[in-house]
């Protein structure tokens, strides 16, 4: 149903959040690999993302931490291991991962015509 | 099933493409207004997501046509009438932005504590 053009429409403060915290141009992806492949170590999220720097995943897992997406465990040990995980907020959005996954596999499968 | 962490997990080809294509500060919100509530113009767009300038949005709007997610359509009025819809592809975006929505509601409704 199309909106009277000129009625106001409230921004949704849902939506917008949902933007901020996975907006971007790597969190679908990091939240993809931590949480539905599983992939915990700093190193292996890079190797699975591609070219981003250290500095970039860094900082992008910085802020999904803050915003409560993922933990970051850090065990103490020499040489250091650190693994990331979804927190129960992150578990909550693996379904939207599954269904953002497969409309992309539905539209770009065989890059269908438009 | 946490994965050994020396294993090499392959990059998606779709969780990519779809990081690329609604990835960014904006195009979940604006797929939103566009594609849920039904906001059809240039002004009436940007009022809704807030904080974008003309230019930003302009270019917004034509990835999202490149990628064809949206349609723009130029009724040669004058003065011009230009809207926006969404495709068959943007449709079958709607399922996941109900699914990103609901989630925000459900993290953020109250900023809920972690």
């Amino acid at each position: 149903m199309a909106v009277r053009q000129g009625a106001l429409v409230a921004r949704c403060p849902y939506v917008s959040k949902v933007q901020a915290v996975v907006g971007g141009r790597w969190k679908i992806e990091l939240l993809y690999y931590i949480g539905i492949k599983g992939v915990r170590r700093f190193g292996a999220i890079k190797r699975c993302v591609g070219g981003i720097s250290d500095s970039t995943l860094s900082k992008q897992l910085r802020e999904l931490e803050r915003d409560g997406l993922i933990s970051r465990h850090d065990f103490g040990e020499v040489p250091p291991r650190v693994e990331y995980r979804l927190t129960p907020r992150g578990e909550g959005f693996v379904p939207v991962l599954e269904a953002l996954r497969e409309w992309g596999e539905r539209e770009f499968a065989e890059d269908r015509p438009l």
